[in-house]
């Protein structure tokens, strides 16, 4: 099933929150993204982060700074998902909407 | 962020996949959403359709046949998910052809 291989690129907890905040700002630094998505530990960005570059979704630039900020924008391929996010996004909130109102 | 709440809704393993099969045929028996969803066991179907009932995308009727047989179908907030299931899988397609591509 491809759907299934959308979901294995898009899964587990943070995934979709770590895309959705580079895909928002289009160029996101490391520390940035650490605190858009609430919760994650600097461990598992690093992890996921690296699962997505791996799937050619995102591309990783060290920046000569100092101290070094290594900062992360989508490939071409990631923004492909901009429209899937979207339409995430405003699904989430309209079924937030519907189970809320039948509580 | 709102994205989450549908990760939350649509993440695992299996939950698209079944939503997929009950979406692609309107009304599906256990039975044959077993065979459509490869790899996945009796235990882990009942507990996945048991949380997709709770969160209002589905419907389960007992159908008094011999011997009983249950069937689902989308709820119309479960139908809100179809463009999102056919947006996933056309995802999923372009996904697995481009990485494949680079190999």
């Amino acid at each position: 099933m491809a759907v299934q291989d959308s979901m294995d690129v898009l899964n587990g907890k943070w995934k979709i929150s770590i895309l959705s905040s580079i895909c928002y700002y289009n160029k996101r630094r490391f520390s940035d993204i650490l605190t858009d998505v609430e919760g994650i530990s600097n461990k598992m960005l690093s992890k996921e982060l690296k699962e997505l570059e791996t799937n050619k979704l995102i591309i990783r630039t060290v920046l000569n700074t100092q101290p070094i900020t290594v900062q992360y924008e989508l490939t071409e391929h990631g923004l492909t998902l901009k429209t899937l996010i979207k339409n995430l996004t405003d699904w989430g909130i309209a079924h937030r909407k519907k189970i809320t109102e039948q509580q």
